[in-house]
């Protein structure tokens, strides 16, 4: 998109998402190793954590930005919601609040959603967990919010230290949050299929006793840098 | 009170607490509805969570005032406690050390104590919650302390960012820990109540697929407000 | 070990691991019970958790020194692990990137480790969980690590706080992580034992409604120090 | 005050300040020393710190309590001034938002404030070194905020961990800031003066040698203990 | 750009900057005056500071995205200033390592950089201020750097918070750090010269007296919203 | 020392200071520079601050262990300075209360001591800046400290992540703090030394405009490594 001064205040009502079946795909390996696939980059922050054990998701974002303490923007994405998407929410600045309940997470759901990522806080987590509403956030908080100012839908965002752009498939589960950009999505598929592929052989020759000094051929490099064995 | 000097060093005996009925209707609903019905007050920081999945408890507070590394006082406050009380424990700097463990709270249980609120750190995790004995606290942490130092019980507090008076309302679960004056405990009791039984009806409407947008009018807001909708 | 400036870079294959009775008994008591039989030292810092509910683990120290954003030296130290050891990992700066994963645990278990103590972030959580491998962290993050700089294996380290000597015993469980130094491992072994012993009386008398004030004797030394009641 | 719902939305004029005479002789002592007449409690949390160097104010405080990225409040605030007072600002959540700058450091001192203690952000800080006027805050930041939801003036509130009631005197230096509530305000000022004439005597026999070990006798003390010295 | 997956390892030679004359325009304003002009983005976190007092600076961006502890990019970026340029270096994870020190500050002045923004630590931060070179960072560290994973020069990054584009216009002084996309550089450049005409006016009244309640004219708006005042 | 559960306690009376010379060598560096010359290891976290600007310190460290909120233990320590030590105090948990303020400032400066580090916070810093003496600490707070619970002096200790030997040099600057082992001060000092020597001839170069890509080679690296330069 671009530049404007108008970041505040705008939905973006159509976006490109990444191919269902490249989201499909992605949706079948873990973080860790769609970040490998990546190169290792487009991580969220470590404090990006599920608000229920075992809270798995993957989709396209739909993203918004938020004002501090003020969720009315969440409204106005919902409508914007498809099946398959995820909603990924950043703030202007860092807050806790509670933005999103059990009433919020029942009208994402209506509309397909497959959960939420968000930069600051929720509750009625329990029942999130009833609902299987799966939710990445940085907080737990009771504290409500208002409905007063402007922030944007479907703008690119960072989220939690993490560039987003509307469309792109983001993944989370236990290890974190990963966001795959939608134009390198199958590029970065096919990547971790083929890490997937390579590691059981690995797991099943290290649970054997083989070291990674001997498989990864480590012990020249290790010599060539100096370290020393003291008996 | 009368403000005093003597803020360390004396234990309140008798204290006004809340009418058990009251706690018993407020103990139905939950944190971030309360804390709704308060008018968004009264909430204690969010980092403050359960030592125990599934912890959650409503009573009367018992506060403490603890001095960092020495729990004297939580002994001190265990022959004030009276069945349905919570203790409220603050310390007048912050600490994370573990200032209670299995034995004070198998004491604290004798005596009718619902739960512990600490703005500090507990230890014996696993055994308080095949006790059932629910614990909020900033930290889980087996740092031992020593009875060296007075403090207080039953002097107003600051626990985790929110004011406490002795006899006040505090309710806590997974969404966090909010704080009930006993004055207004039966008007926050008859709104929380109101509150509840609405949202029932509206859940279903968001779940049938209407938008909060709809429901709650928001589309003309937010075009006065100048939010722009682009295709 | 004589002070040197070799700190990095080396590799100590020869170490005096506590003896494996003594290790045996204090895999038996508690965190908290066995700081407390320490005189309330040798804690690491309570930031430290373990990786997934129930974890627990007891074992000798191989201690690694990692540079931040590598875990080159952790393939180094599984070559030294030997049956009952722990590696404990600290890192010559903060960082809370994903050092560890299901593969090196797949190794350390297979040379008998009993589970990693790590100042700073590991990945595979939800499959650490399923081999049933203990793990106490900063951090979970998926966040790849390289293997390109010397680190130390064997080393005294600082981990969390806490001075490690390789051979130490290592103790965790929910409570947190303390080292208790391979030289006073039996004299702390039969002083938690002496604790433990003790404390189950105590538990029923608390039961039975016993104050501490009285059980402890703590009256007079609060009215020495000046404890005023108010009625 | 009675406890009530309405702790959002009022602005309370007229409020009982502390005695002008007093708070300029509290305004003598550095808040160590207040601190310490207080009794040890008052004091905010150790982050609020002067925005410029050597800040200094003591006052009356006029209390606000906003919402987060919410200035509205200290425009309503301003009218409440009178010269004298200190106006003391809590938030209802954590924020770090720039609330206030020079404009309205401007109409705060035209007012006759003197100096703003904010539990949030703060802007045109060298703007604000040039106008010398005092400001300690929990951050610093350009973070610009919004005019739309109502918090309170003149209420109770919590500031950065301490109970401020309006009237009351706060003190603030390079070492911290403290609260006194205005009924004891007198008394704590004779004992902040009493603390202060014996201290100088101390700091001569320090400089001459002479050990605090000796002075305050604590050599008995430390050997019941237990303190052992080893050659 | 199109996304790639190479988004290490890569350095762009060419890239857009912004208008020099524009620039200028932008460096005569405050940040505080930018960041309202670009409708309230573009703000890094509060969290990065001047290391020395004083310290300001705008330029035109040379990103770097570093890997944690190493800086070999830095020297890789060194080649790709321009007089006028600002290096803003950002990480593939926290890191408060000291990157950057008076050796390359020497280096990247003898190229024309106007000075550096690091979400990382810097060392040597007396001597930085006797060469004048101004540093905005997230920490100050003495701890060293190796130089040995590849990172990237003039890809797009997220530095604390902000994305910013190569070429982009970099503010910093004492109240924080603001991103102006270039293509937006002119017209933010306009509209702060606006709001400077405009504020010198307010400041007059406001020190004369006047109310922002009444410039501003809030009276209406806090009645509407329900203000109550109590005498 | 040989292990022993005395770790609290206890006063070391003799201790085995560095070489003067050697300490006064190495007082002519920078932190950053004897870090470097260590070997990268020894630095103390950064969180470790000067509490007045410019505040700078070498001596043979005198170490403290303090109990959270209790300060009694400094004034154990004053008797054991001799001309020349540093104070270095760590707390078995984290703290931030005021341990340390002008008088024992004035006691410890009538002693010799050269400063103090602490893992913790003090008070009163103007006039520790009027006194010159320089403080290292992890935060200033006007908060107060009894004097009930023994710790230990010259005891090996961990202070902000580092561990410290009684006799060790410890060396604080503007960049932070670092400790140097006893037995290897002398050949620190010399290594220190050469990169001193070393620097100021490629400061030179790299102000004429030389790079670090060239002065270091690291050109052929950065091609194996696969850098791609994009135009």
């Amino acid at each position: 998109m671009t530049p404007s001064l108008n970041q505040l205040g705008v939905v973006h009502r159509n976006i490109q998402r990444a191919d269902p079946a490249v989201v499909e795909h992605l949706s079948r390996f873990g973080v860790a190793t769609v970040h490998e696939a990546m190169g290792r980059v487009g991580l969220m922050k470590p404090y990006m954590r599920p608000v229920w054990r075992g809270a798995r998701l993957c989709g396209t974002a739909v993203t918004v930005l938020l004002q501090p303490g003020d969720n009315w923007m969440l409204h106005v994405a919902a409508e914007q919601i498809r099946p398959g998407d995820v909603v990924v929410a950043a703030c202007t600045t860092d807050s806790t609040d509670g933005f999103f309940g059990d009433l919020l997470a029942t009208s994402f759901k209506a509309r397909g959603a497959r959960g939420l990522i968000i930069d600051g806080g929720v509750r009625d987590v329990d029942t999130l967990e009833s609902m299987a509403f799966p939710v990445f956030s940085r907080a737990i908080s009771a504290k409500g919010t208002v409905k007063g100012t402007l922030g944007s839908v479907n703008v690119p965002v960072v989220c939690a230290g993490a560039a987003v752009t509307p469309g792109d498939v983001v993944l989370a589960d236990t290890d974190g949050v990963v966001v795959v950009p939608a134009g390198v999505a199958a590029q970065v598929a096919a990547q971790a299929q083929a890490r997937e592929d390579n590691e059981s052989d690995k797991r099943d020759l290290f649970a054997s006793g083989v070291l990674g000094l001997d498989y990864y051929k480590m012990r020249a490099g290790l010599e060539k840098a100096g370290l020393k064995y003291i008996d």
